[in-house]
């Protein structure tokens, strides 16, 4: 029998794989589970999209072109003109979600053996392209104790080498809701011009800035044309993650030409999903400021319900739609399988992720699990119980 | 600035890359152009499809399971039934288009520095997806005046080194039109099990056989349960190529376990072609019988009508919608190029695919183009007069 690829081993499998079969087995002994692992918003798509797809007249679904409609862009560069980032059709390729933009910029930016600079906690299939494309991921802490904020830049100096090609962001971050200052984008603007650097810059939760903080998009930092390449996706904005559609956009020329290659090869992004995603920016506006108020809206009922537990620490995530929670147990990813495998109150309980998945370091994460807030209020308030009764009763509590 | 990646350098570029803005300059100009060229059929989508689409009730498009939705493997398991392939829906995943399919495969499979044997002239993008993968491909040369069957097997035991890890076909096969017997079948299965190779099949051509020529699967091929992964797609069966749904079929369980794993990396397949690809599968009986005459007619019209042309040699495809044909010039780069560019007849010119692009070694295919018989009768009639016309005035005729 001829043997896997070392890449396909060394895959990282999903952090949650091991609860996916026990939360399963909960449901079948008619146990409710409150999603609060996932990234799958509850809130609906916007009808525009959804009747854009109703009617389609069209007799053949062809391939479009390999950057994606060409519509479609142009309605892509006056969405991100909205967000003050002034950008061509030329500078964007469409994906086939945010997803295929990481391949692509990875492919394109970095040789295998080459290394990147990521904070950690960080979205944990970032690991996953990255032993695809044979890409070392050098990872930083970011603390809780620091709110999560950028890691000092002499952190990212010292772990500077000559294989060293790129920093990678997440803005705001998932798991842990930062958002970065404009003092700390202008640290990492200086660190990557110094070093000749790329910055990888995911910015899907855009649109998820709270308290009137606002987002800077990497893209917007000066001097950095050609360094920067934005990952992009209208999967979480507009609640549609199963169209597959997100974007590459750089005004790098090379790495557009170089990205394109890699988007020939694989022909088309999904026809029928740019149909949805170029309808879902005509409701814009009146959509995100109901999305917006949505979550926000989650977000303190659920930051201020884990600070009443005892023991649970939330810190109130300027951005995205998680958190990362310090709860008190020795080791999350053993009560993450036993709040689903082994409690229930009142027939219910909690599907959480544990913090480890999202450090790439070793040993870290232990005492975390990342919530997401994608359920609405009354279900948050209830999987809350849940959280405090499971913690009143859990053997493995950390001892104080 | 910083530099792009050496496989970002080494991706190849799209064969046609050189003719596409002059064939935009021909339409500018006003003139008809005939696209030959491409796969994208002109034949219209299962009405069940695009209803199914139409149709749809949902307030929520979100992400499917990484392998594809269940009810759509279900129905892909019958699917293959039909054609005499007994698999389990454990055994497919569900993928963006054949292409990712060939990724995940490659991934899979085989280690950067690995080699893959391909009879060529082959599918032009299979160099994309090994370049970006780091596989190196060893071609086979297949030659028209053997009817582009498989080369003697001794030149695949010639080829094979300690870093051989597999042979990939294409059958029926893109862009010869050749469709492999049992009896080459079995050569294959043989020198894959001697030495322990994967056998990537390519099938995307499946439902196009004619003369009653049968399509023997290499799923079907004895005691290959470990060794064969099969490449599949709707695209072309059901001229739905925009929905980018494909598949990967294995029996080995490993494979799969390992293609999950970069599956999730990408969280899942499109939702919206899922439910036009598995509305599809309904339609399949009639609408195949359909698209099978049509294509049928279409190739004897176009085969016999090249034979005609003086100096014009095409084989009679078994199968797929392409014949490499040999045209009575030294260079059908330039010929293709100045067709578009240079030549027009009755306004009218035709665009074709060089057929160097589908060779590995250099030097080959610069008699040959390929032609794709994607448009209907009347068209082709009315291109193969363009042709005819071009080749005698065309400059640069082969001097015989
Ligand atoms: C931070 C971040 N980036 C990118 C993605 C990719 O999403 P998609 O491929 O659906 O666009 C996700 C999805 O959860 C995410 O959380
Ligand atoms: C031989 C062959 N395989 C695979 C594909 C991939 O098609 P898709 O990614 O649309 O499934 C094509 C498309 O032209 C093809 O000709």
């Amino acid at each position: 029998m001829p043997s896997i690829s070392k890449r396909g081993v060394d895959m990282p499998p999903s952090p949650i794989r091991k609860l996916v079969p026990i939360a399963d087995e909960a449901k079948a002994r008619g146990v409710k589970v409150y999603h609060l692992n996932i990234g799958q918003p509850d809130i609906h798509t916007p009808e525009v999209a959804i009747d854009a797809v109703k009617n389609i007249d069209r007799n053949i679904l062809e391939y479009s072109h390999s950057a994606g409609l060409l519509e479609y862009r142009k309605k892509l560069t006056q969405y991100y003109k909205k967000f003050g980032i002034d950008i061509n059709t030329d500078d964007i390729m469409v994906t086939t979600g945010g997803s295929e933009a990481f391949m692509f910029a990875f492919f394109c930016c970095f040789n295998p053996g080459d290394e990147i600079i990521i904070p950690e906690p960080f979205y944990a299939n970032y690991s996953g392209f990255a032993t695809a494309t044979g890409i070392n991921i050098k990872p930083i802490t970011s603390k809780f104790e620091d709110g999560f904020s950028l890691p000092p830049i002499e952190e990212f100096e010292k772990l500077i080498t000559s294989k060293t090609k790129g920093i990678f962001i997440c803005n705001p971050n998932n798991p842990t809701g930062y958002l970065y200052s404009q003092e700390e984008l202008n640290q990492l603007r200086e660190i990557v011009l110094k070093n000749d650097l790329y910055l990888l810059s995911d910015e899907v939760y855009r649109e998820f800035c709270y308290d009137d903080y606002d987002h800077i998009s990497a893209l917007n930092l000066e001097g950095l044309e050609d360094n920067v390449v934005l990952i992009d996706s209208v999967s979480k904005r507009y609640s549609e993650c199963g169209i597959r559609i997100g974007a590459l956009v750089s005004r790098n020329k090379q790495v557009i030409a170089s990205a394109m290659k890699f988007a020939q090869a694989r022909l088309s992004p999904p026809l029928l999903g740019q149909i949805a995603a170029c309808a879902s920016l005509e409701a814009a506006d009146d959509y995100s400021e109901m999305v917006y108020n949505e979550y926000l809206g989650r977000r303190n009922v659920l930051v201020e319900g884990l600070n009443k537990i005892p023991g649970v620490r939330s810190l109130v995530p300027k951005g995205a739609f998680y958190t990362m929670t310090k709860l008190p147990v020795e080791d999350s990813d053993h009560f993450c399988q036993w709040i689903l495998g082994e409690f229930q109150y009142e027939n219910q309980t909690v599907m959480m992720a544990p913090g480890s998945g999202f450090y790439s370091s070793r040993y870290l994460g232990k005492d975390e699990v990342r919530i997401a807030y994608v359920l609405n209020e009354d279900d948050l308030k209830k999987a809350l119980i849940v959280i405090e009764k499971a913690l009143e009763a859990y053997p493995g509590k950390k001892t104080l």
